[in-house]
């Protein structure tokens, strides 16, 4: 395979977890990259031995609040790239030393120090990916021009923001044939407005099933169960959108910044969703707060314009493998204190497959799914000892670097900034099957069946009526 | 081992699933039985060859509205016994049939016909375990001293009448050690009084992992799938103690019969709530509707007392298997309509256990836990083919059985009219580890550990402390 792009600086992988190690293969098969000028530093050295097969070294430091400026000085130099994929390892805390010290940067994930879902002193306001994007946007003011940083570049966030676009390309070649091909974001933002996209539900349902089972006292993953677990402590988060007819009892708006999202005084893991993927058919997925929630709100927003401003309703709906939904129970059972055993599946998974998609809903033919599906057997074919989940993640994780390296002074930009042709083509590939999917489904659909439910009828798009 | 008991009459096993299967070979063991005296009827002929080889006759009938009156009268003679065991055959029929022929009764549960719980052409308040107790319960006005039936005699219900009492016994000896043992209905109800009872939980908690797992479309259980599923949809329903200060919002008041309990306009597979075992510590239940809740919440109501009238709350908190519980999150995503595949596991078990109690709350000790748990290997051992589950409610059958043999004119009882001494005695062989625990455990603790939550911190055995 020709490798397609050069890079001479040194590349820092920072956490070396199941997307760590299905990264790295893909960045010494695609970049012509000798892998001494690869480095792992990893908290717990997990993987340790398979990046050394690769010929990788491999440093055993957790990064710390009161270690990572010494550590990454000692490390970098101008033109390297750090790419964050530990789970507790801040966002907000590197990008701004890679900014000072002029290294690349990407994260699958708007990461604060570890512990900080759980961190009760912060009101739940300021537990929020929301707090975390605001303070990590705040950067651009001290490093305009500075080198560039990809914030949430992984399958979700990352992915998902081009599989967005590219169900707008969809449906506009669909219903407004005439329209031109967005090339801005006032231009997206106009496309969706017009197209009456009222809600994107980012729908994620992963049925890979792994041997042993789950044990009690166990937390069990096809991905970080660190990151899980924050990912599901932390207030549950949507992008509100400019339809909804009805404030949830149990939400509340930011006082400052973007506002194009709100928070439920609830952890994610404790509120579900109604859902759809082709392959799963209706689902109740978890409402996880995710970046994407707030940035692909915040990018399709239209403020002024005639009949009022407009924004879609933006949120995650993630069914995890049924031994993490199992875990994510006893998570509940626990009052959120993590199980002490932890396990990510990988060899050991036996069958099924990650279905990753965009469901954008409302538009004049009710609604529209464009997405992957990936089964464990095709992922192993193209990278042995990595699972569906991890995969995907990767294969955008590589896409995002290959054009930061030919972009590389754009200072902090977000997935919705990349160009999503560019990085679909690249990822198609890592992806299974990819395609679009109308479908006649609705969150009202067999709903009343044994008992009468509360629901809003004027409108079948209302999030009230997705919430289970 | 010496028979215990003779009987010349005829049993007729209707259903023969889990239960059933562990059933035969108990009375057996027990009952000096020709098993030319046993006869099968099976809808669909599970377990047909597990019959014969015990060499009973199975007949492949279904019973159904339209024949059970005439299929009853050509196999039944007066003193011969019905064990209903069947999911979807109408406990009321059969009583019915069974006092005009003769015959002794027993079932698990108040059964209605197959399809009751989808049955909304009657609104939820007629589709609850009470309506079904209180149409059985009006029998009795018109057979008199009739052949002994008995309501309700498996694990839970049954069973866990008796641990009750057991319980009350083992907390007036620490509490009130002059109390003299209770010898009826009044003196029970007042014990439970002066003991500040509030709150009963029938607390199951099921840890059995069989092989394969479940698949997508499979609904998994170690019982009755059909029986599982009728009782998942039903209303929630619990025996409405006293001291509750706040009726549920989505609760409703039924406008007739005993009164002791209320429900909910919502499935019981749709209610989770908080409970506690001491195998298995804090766990999220479900709040299936049971006739125990109501009976025993009848049984110990105090009407007319100095102080107020007295009775506690009652319910049942369920943690079904692993693949049962996944199994329910995909019915609720199937709005309730159920798989099409089912599977009862019993020799694929590879683990686990089944505890099975009774959690009497708010007297002075705070918490006590009275019940058993038997470990899979321990069933087997005692009952081959059979699960932790079934043998459980098998042993409750047989004990009741028992005593129904002695007592063949005591009409339409419920558990709470048979002696728990004797029917614990028998049965505890079967049961696996028994005996009694205090805990500290309350429904608060470990609560605002992330958030703060809603409850009533003014008296934490509050139903709505326990809700999740």
């Amino acid at each position: 395979m020709p490798k397609e792009a050069v890079f001479n600086g040194n590349i820092l992988l920072v956490g070396f977890g199941s997307i760590g190690q299905a990264v790295l293969p893909l960045l010494l098969r695609h970049f012509a990259l000798d892998p001494a000028r690869v480095q792992v530093v990893t908290a717990d050295g997990t993987g340790a031995n398979n990046a050394r097969r690769h010929g990788v070294a491999v440093t055993n430091t957790c990064l710390d609040p009161g270690n990572y400026r010494s550590e990454l000085a000692a490390r970098l130099r101008p033109g390297d790239f750090v790419v964050n994929l530990a789970a507790g390892v801040s966002s907000y805390a590197l990008i701004e030393r890679c900014q000072q010290l002029g290294a690349l940067y990407l994260d699958t994930g708007l990461a604060p120090w570890a512990g900080a879902a759980e961190e009760t002193s912060l009101p739940p306001g300021e537990r929020t990916r929301y707090a975390l994007r605001e303070q990590v946007l705040s950067l651009r003011r001290d490093f305009k021009g500075g080198p560039t940083a990809i914030v949430g570049h992984g399958a979700a966030p990352g992915l998902v923001s081009h599989l967005v676009k590219q169900a707008l390309v969809d449906l506009a070649a669909a219903l407004l044939p005439r329209e031109p091909r967005p090339c801005d974001r006032p231009g997206w933002a106009r496309l969706a407005s017009r197209l009456k996209v009222k809600v994107i539900q980012i729908a994620e349902r992963d049925t890979q099933q792994a041997l042993p089972r789950k044990k009690t006292g166990e937390f069990v993953n096809t991905w970080s169960v660190d990151g899980f677990v924050g990912d599901a402590c932390q207030p549950a988060e949507l992008g509100w959108g400019t339809h909804e007819h009805e404030f949830p009892h149990d939400a509340r708006a930011h006082p400052y910044g973007c506002k194009a999202s709100i928070y439920l005084d609830r952890p994610g893991a404790a509120i579900q969703v109604r859902s759809w993927g082709p392959g799963s058919g209706p689902y109740h997925g978890y409402l996880f707060g995710h970046g994407e929630s707030i940035s692909i709100a915040d990018y399709l927003t239209v403020p002024h314009q005639e009949g009022g401003a407009y924004r879609p309703t933006v949120h995650y709906a993630y069914h995890p493998c049924d031994d993490a939904l199992l875990s994510l129970h006893e998570l509940a059972e626990r009052n959120w204190e993590c199980q002490p055993q932890h396990r990510v599946v990988q060899d050991e998974i036996e069958s099924g497959s990650e279905e990753l998609g965009v469901l954008l809903m409302g538009h004049a033919r009710g609604a529209y799914w464009y997405g992957a599906r990936l089964a464990i057997e095709e992922a192993r074919g193209m990278a042995p000892h990595s699972n569906a989940t991890a995969l995907q993640a990767a294969a955008s994780v590589v896409a995002a670097m290959r054009w930061a390296l030919r972009e590389p002074h754009r200072g902090i930009v977000e997935p919705e900034d990349l160009p999503y042709d560019e990085i679909l083509a690249f990822c198609r590939p890592y992806l299974g099957q990819v395609g679009g999917r109308y479908t006649p489904w609705s969150p009202l659909q067999g709903r009343h069946r044994l008992y009468s439910e509360d629901v809003d009828s004027s409108d079948v798009w209302q999030f009230k009526n997705f919430r289970v």
